[in-house]
């Protein structure tokens, strides 16, 4: 895994290209395209895989569409990213949205190349994306023993120091990876200046780290090109 | 209560010097000198509003020195303050350590000049501080009911943007008087970039808006310095 992220400040080397397949919230009555299941998601990955994209981000739902932590459906679907996409980075999602938080961490024992984590808490649209300090030290702990590197989600600006603290303690190894989630309303919005404080500060507090900005929804387009425009990685 | 804080920008006016009794961790058997009864509180109050504080942010504690949301107590302590220091800027604690969130607001019918308020969610040292978006808007409409102004309590940067969303949707009036908390472990840290960053981010959203900082224990000083230098209130 290591090597296989270039350092923010250098454009000369290509950027990773992430996509999010399925997500925590669409379902197919609002989004008919949506994959849900494991044979969606492995060819709507293979399609993003052909046309450029080199590390997935993986939710997984039940049958009646909602979030779901299942194992044997991460397991499904890591197996055919494999042998579809030779070479994909596998992430898999260990957020909170609709899943229980015990079993966030169910499938870390499928040992995929990268998982999410979320180094804090923070207020989402109705209520609070909960990630207690004892909990993020589990999964960073949980990580570790499976040798999964991690993505670090800033949703707000304390997190980003969180995960300095966890990279000190040793509870998780660099170079780091960052994503900087932008746009949620009641979490970071996605401001330019916000974009541009979140970069100095991480230049400052994990030097080593590679970093990607995704804005949600309608600011999707914007952040991507803000991190085109100054060295970062690109999240569809 | 209008005209009480004058401008950040301006070093040329008296800053308020807020006072804060209690807390909500402090025990006597850690410090012997924590005021715990409302008539300690008062006692204390009364010394620093002598040596020139203006403004006293007021938390009570149950006979056991649990932090208590009870009205009575609340009801003492301000009758006490009102009598001993005239003109005084009472504001009450809406905060969350160790309070039932269904009673945090239960003291604001007695309109105190002011009352405390968080406006989202981040992680304590050992626990998420909550506030979720609903809680959030009823204590403001409580507020606003009740003629309190509120101070903005910023632990994170989100809360900052979500204080002007609030605003924006008239649940809560300006000139807002907003406190950036810092050195709390897992939430904000005290560094002077992000003190400075948070400063210029109010100016943009909230314009008119007055603000202080407080660094928690070790970074105290450090940051009522930075305060006096940038033309800030003082918390002690
Ligand atoms: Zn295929
Ligand atoms: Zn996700
Ligand atoms: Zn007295
Ligand atoms: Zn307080």
């Amino acid at each position: 895994m290591e090597g296989a992220f270039d350092k923010g400040d250098t454009v000369s080397k290509p950027a990773i290209i992430t996509v999010a397949i399925t997500g925590a919230l669409p379902r197919k009555k609002d989004t008919p395209a949506v994959p849900v299941t494991p044979a969606e998601q492995i060819e709507s990955t293979h399609q993003a895989f052909e046309a450029g994209a080199s590390l997935v981000h993986v939710h997984v739902r039940a049958e009646d569409e909602s979030p779901s932590s299942d194992p044997e459906l991460f397991a499904r679907v890591q197996e055919g990213i494999r042998k579809h996409c030779p070479g994909m980075i596998i992430q898999f999602s260990t957020g909170g949205r609709g899943r229980d938080q015990s079993a966030r961490a169910s499938m870390l024992h499928l040992r995929p190349d990268m998982a999410s984590l979320a180094t804090g808490s923070v207020n989402f649209p109705a209520s609070i994306y909960e990630n207690p300090p004892d909990f993020v030290e589990g999964l960073a702990a949980s990580m570790l023993e499976h040798g999964i590197k991690p993505e670090i989600e800033v949703f707000d600006l304390a997190m980003l120091y969180n995960a300095a603290k966890l990279a000190k303690k040793g509870l998780i190894r660099g170079p780091l990876h960052v994503q900087f989630v932008l746009g949620i309303d009641n979490a970071m919005p996605a401001r330019r200046s916000v974009f541009d404080f979140l970069r100095a500060e991480l230049a400052q507090v994990l030097p080593d780290a590679t970093w990607v900005a995704a804005g949600t929804g309608r600011f999707q387009w914007e952040v991507n090109r803000w991190c085109l425009e100054t060295g970062g990685h690109v999240r569809t």
